[in-house]
C-alpha cells in the first residue's frame, strides 16, 4: 500500500494554495455564507484505518450525497420494484431533465437527479409520518458512520424549503403523472431534511465504506446491503453521480462518486477505500472544484482509477 | 486465474440454448439477412493467451464498435483539441440527441453517438482524400489485431449509404452549425466504410487489448496510446458506450464496453482482459441480447466487475 | 341581415341529434358529472338583439374562457408592460409549453396557455388580497354581462385546487424563474376561482360584446377597452385561443374564439356579433366537439368568416 | 373607398425616411448583396385597380412567399389528403420545429415552415421530373400574375442549394421518417427553385388576388381555387405565415400574410384587396422591418384589420 497519509497531506497542502476555488452555491442562503477557504479529505480503508487531512472534522451540508444513502434504504424497502418508478440512465443536461420527465410520463431518468431522488424519498415515506422517515434516515446515517453525533441542520432545511420552487415544480409534475404517492409538500419536507444532514469528511468516509467493501462496513463489518447491490449503486454513481458533469468526472477521476452542492464528494475505490472530500466552491456544473481536483490527484497518485492502473 | 476456458465454453453452451435471442437489425438490408442463431466469444489476456468459444472465427460487421478505434486515431491526430468539437457526457435518449445537437450548437454530446462519431470521422478526414482515410483506419485495425486479413464489406457500406437518411440529417445539421469541415457526403462516406469493417470475435478481442493493458498490445507489446488515454476512453465506454442503455449495461455488467448494431460488443476488463462477444439479435435499445447476457455471466463468474468483486 | 333566429334554431336542432358528442373532461371531478346531452347557443348583435337556442340559460363553468377577461383587466392595469412577462405567440403543443417555459426563462408564450394565464392572474393580484382580486374579477363579469346573478362555483374551484398538480408545477417553475410575484398557492387560488365562474350562453355572449364592437358593450354602450385593444385581443384569440387546436379552429371556423374545458366557446365576429356556444363533450385537443361544429355551421351560413365571404 | 393612392404614397414617403431598416439576410450570398434602401408597395383591388408606390417595379426574390402558391397547387393535386402529411398548427419557435418534427414522426407542423414546404414540394414532384415541376410552378405564377415575364433567378437557387445544410437536414429527417417520396436532393432542388422566383410588388399583388376574392383573379376573373380553400389558406397565413413572429404580426397588423426572407410580404384583405410590400431589411424574427411597418400603417389608415374597424 502506498503512503496514503503522505498523499492526503500533500493533496491538502496543494489545495490550500489553489487560487481558483470555484463559487459557493448562492441559491440556498444558509450555504452562501460558508467560507470558501476550507478543504478537507478523509480516506477509510477496509482494515479500519482512516487517513485524513485539512478540515476533515468540520461538518458540512452533504446535500445530494444523501441520495446514495436514501437509495440504499429504498432498495432495502422495496427491492427492484423501485426501478419501475425511477430509471437507471444518465440524464443529459439539467434542461433535458424536465423535458425527459414529461416525455417519460413522470419516471425520472435516475435516482440521483432531483426528480429521481424525490421519488426515492416518496418510497421511504410509505406508511410513515414525515418525522418518522426523517428519523429513520438519520439513524441509518449514524449507524453506518458509527457516530451518534450526526445531525440535521434545521436552518438549511427550512432555507431550502422556502426557496425550492424548482423542486416543488418537479414534485408537482411527478404527482400529476401519478408517480408520487404523497402530497408534494410532505415528500419535499423529508427530502429537504435528508439533504440538510451535516457531516464531516471523516464521518462521510466511514458512512461510504459499505459501497467499497462488498456491502459491509469494513471487511468483517456488519452487512448493510448485498455485495451485488453495492456494486450496482457504484455503477449508478459512476454514470449519474455528478449531474451534467458525470461523464467528465469519470473521464478525469475514474472513480464512482456522488457530489453535493454543499461542496462534498463521496468517492468509492471498489475493494479498497471510501473517500470523502470537501471544499465549498463549485465549478460550472455544480460540483466542488477542489474536491474534484483532489480526487483526480488521489486517483492518479494511488493508481486507483477503475479504468486501469497508470 | 479462474478456469477461463471453462467459463467461456459454459457461456457459449448456455447461449446456444437461449430461446430469446432478440431481433436482428432490419434497417440495414445487408445485416437483416444474418442468421440469429450465432454466438461467439473471445477473451484476450495480457500474457497473450486467447480463450474462445462458439462462432469466434466468423466475421461480423463491427458497426459502432469502430468508433472506439477512430476516436483513438483522432485523439492521436489532434489531441485534446478534439474535445472542443465533441463533448464527453452521456446523451440521454436518442430523441434527445437531436434536440441536444440543436441546443449545443452542433457540438455532439459524446464521440459514441452517431453525431459525435461523424465529427470524429471528419477530424480524421482533414487533409486527406476519403479513400486515404479509409485506408488508414483499415491499416490501424490490421495492426492492432495483428491480422492482415481484416477487410471492409463494401455491400454493407453501400447499403448504409443508400438508406442512411437520419445520419445524413445529423451530418447536415452539424455542417449548418459549422462543426463539420467537409461535405456531409464525404464524411459520411468514410463513416459508413469504417462501420462496415468485418471482424471475428478473436480479431476484435485482439484489437481491444490496448484499452485493457495501459495502451499496449499486451504487457510488453507496442504502445498504441498512452495509458492515461486508454483509461479515459474506457471511462467514455462505460458512460456512453451503449446509447440509451449505457447506464443499464454499467449496472448489469459493470465493465466498459462498446456495442454495435451488428450484434458485437467489445468489453474491457482493465489490467486483465479484452473481450469480444457477438450474437446478431438485438434488445430494445439496440444492443446484442445474448452478448450482453454473456458479458454479465462472465463478469459475475470471473469477478471482473470494476465496481467491486463478489 | 340573415334570419339569425332561424339559423341558431336549426343549429341547435341539428346538434341535438349528433351522435358523436365527444367526452366530458374527467380530470376535474365536479365537471365529470355534467350531462353531455346539453347544447346551448346565444348570439348578441350590436343593436342589442340577442338570439338564442337550446340550453342557453343553463350555467356552465367557463374555465379558460375567463382568460380573455382577466387579460383585459390586466392590460387595463399595467398596459403593454404586461408583454414583458407574457409572449404573444402560439405555443405549439402542450408538451412544448413546458419545454418552452424552461427555454424562455419563465416567460409563457401567450396569455391563454395555463402558464400565461397564471402570470396574468399574478399581475391582477399585485397590491391586493386574493379575495379582493376574485371580487374584482367577478364584479367585472357582472358589469359586462349586465347580470348581477353571475357567481363562482366554489366546489369547482376547490376541486381544481385539490387536483391541480400540473398547474402547481407550472406556477412553481415560473416562480423559480422570477416571473411570479406572489406565492404559487396564492396566485393559483385566484386563478382557480376565476376559472370556476359559472355563466349561461346568454350571459357569456353579452360579456363578449366589447371584443366585437370596438371595445364597447354594443355600438353606443359604455367603453370597456380601446378599440385597438379589442382588435388585438381578438387577434390573440385567433392565433392562441384553442391550445393545440388553434390553427385548426381558425382553418375550420374562421373566427377569433376562446374555448374552455367546461365545453364553452366564446367566438367573436368583428363589428357584427358576440357568440357563446356550449356543449360539455370535448374533442381530442380539449375543445367542445359540438360547439366547434356549431360555430363552423354558423360561420358558413351567416358568411361570417373573417377570411372571406362564401 | 378611401384615397388608396394617397395612402400608399404617404406610406412609401414615410418608409423612405425610416432610419431603422433592419438587416438584409446574410445566409444566402446572392441576397446579401441587395441594397437595403429600397421599398415598394402595390395594392390590387377586386375591380382591377392597382395602386402602387416606391420600387414597385423592381423584382425581388419571393422566397417563402412561394409557399402559399405551391400549397395551392398541391391542394389542387391531392386535396385534403395533403393534411395527412402536413399539419395546420402554428409551430412555436424555430428550435421547436426540429424537436416537433422528431416527436411527430416527420409530420411538419404546418405547410409554411421549411419542413412543411419541403413536403408540399415533394407532393408536387410526384410522377414528374424536377424540371417539369419547376416549369409547372412557374407557369402558374405567370398565369395568376397575368405576366409572362416572371422568371426564376438561377444564381439564387444555386446559392441556396450550396449552403442549405439545414434544409438538407430537415429533408433527410423527413425522408428517414418516411414522409418524403423522392430523394432529398431532388425535392430540395425544386424547393430552391420556387423560392428563387423573382417578382415585383405589382406582380405579387396581382398573384395574390385569388386569396382575397373568393378564389378568383378579381370579382369576375377566372377561378383558381374554391372560395372555401382561399379562406382556409388565409387562415393558415394568419396563424403560421411569419414563423415565430406570426402571433405578433396578427396582433400588430391584423391581416393574413406570408413573408419571405427576401424582404417581401404578401398580405390579404379578405373581399377587399391583395397587397404586396417589399423592403430587404429584416427584423429579429426574419420578416421585413419596413414591410411589416407599412402594412400596420395601411391596415390602420384603411381600417382593414380583420379583427374589427377602428
Amino acid at each position: 500500500m502506498k503512503d496514503l497519509q503522505g498523499i492526503v497531506l500533500a493533496i491538502a497542502e496543494r489545495m490550500a494554495k489553489e487560487p481558483d476555488r470555484g463559487h459557493v452555491a448562492q441559491y440556498i442562503p444558509e450555504l452562501a455564507k460558508i467560507d470558501p477557504n476550507q478543504f478537507g479529505i478523509a480516506v477509510a480503508l477496509a482494515d479500519g484505518n482512516l487517513f485524513a487531512a485539512g478540515d476533515a472534522d468540520t461538518p458540512f451540508s452533504i446535500q445530494s450525497i444523501s441520495k446514495v444513502f436514501t437509495l440504499s434504504l429504498a432498495l432495502g424497502r422495496v427491492g427492484d420494484a423501485l426501478w419501475e418508478r425511477v430509471g437507471r440512465e444518465p440524464s443529459g443536461d439539467p434542461f433535458n431533465s424536465i423535458v425527459q420527465l414529461e416525455a417519460d410520463h413522470g419516471i425520472p431518468r435516475n435516482p440521483f437527479i432531483n426528480a429521481g431522488a424525490i421519488v426515492v424519498t416518496d418510497v421511504l415515506l410509505a406508511g410513515h409520518q414525515p418525522r418518522e422517515t426523517i428519523g429513520e434516515i438519520l439513524r441509518f446515517m449514524r449507524h453506518i458512520s458509527e457516530d451518534d453525533g450526526i445531525r440535521i441542520d434545521p436552518e438549511v432545511a427550512r432555507s431550502e424549503e422556502r426557496t425550492g420552487f424548482r423542486n416543488a415544480a418537479l414534485a408537482n409534475f411527478i404527482r400529476a403523472a401519478n408517480n408520487l404517492r404523497h402530497a408534494p409538500e410532505q415528500t419535499l419536507g423529508v427530502y429537504y431534511h435528508h439533504c440538510a444532514i451535516a457531516m464531516t469528511c471523516k464521518q462521510l468516509a466511514m458512512a461510504g465504506r459499505y459501497f467499497a467493501f462488498g456491502g459491509r462496513l469494513g471487511v468483517d463489518g456488519p452487512k448493510i446491503v448485498s455485495s451485488a447491490r453495492a456494486r450496482r449503486i457504484n455503477a449508478l454513481m459512476l454514470t449519474c453521480g455528478h449531474y451534467d458533469g458525470s461523464g467528465d468526472f469519470a473521464f478525469q477521476v475514474g472513480l464512482p462518486g456522488k457530489s453535493g452542492v454543499g461542496g462534498g464528494i463521496l468517492a468509492i475505490v471498489p475493494d479498497v477505500a471510501s473517500v470523502a472530500v470537501w471544499s465549498p466552491g463549485l465549478n460550472a456544473v455544480g460540483n466542488s472544484t477542489l474536491a474534484t481536483q483532489a480526487l483526480k490527484m488521489l486517483s492518479n497518485r494511488a493508481g486507483w482509477s477503475i479504468f486501469g492502473e497508470t
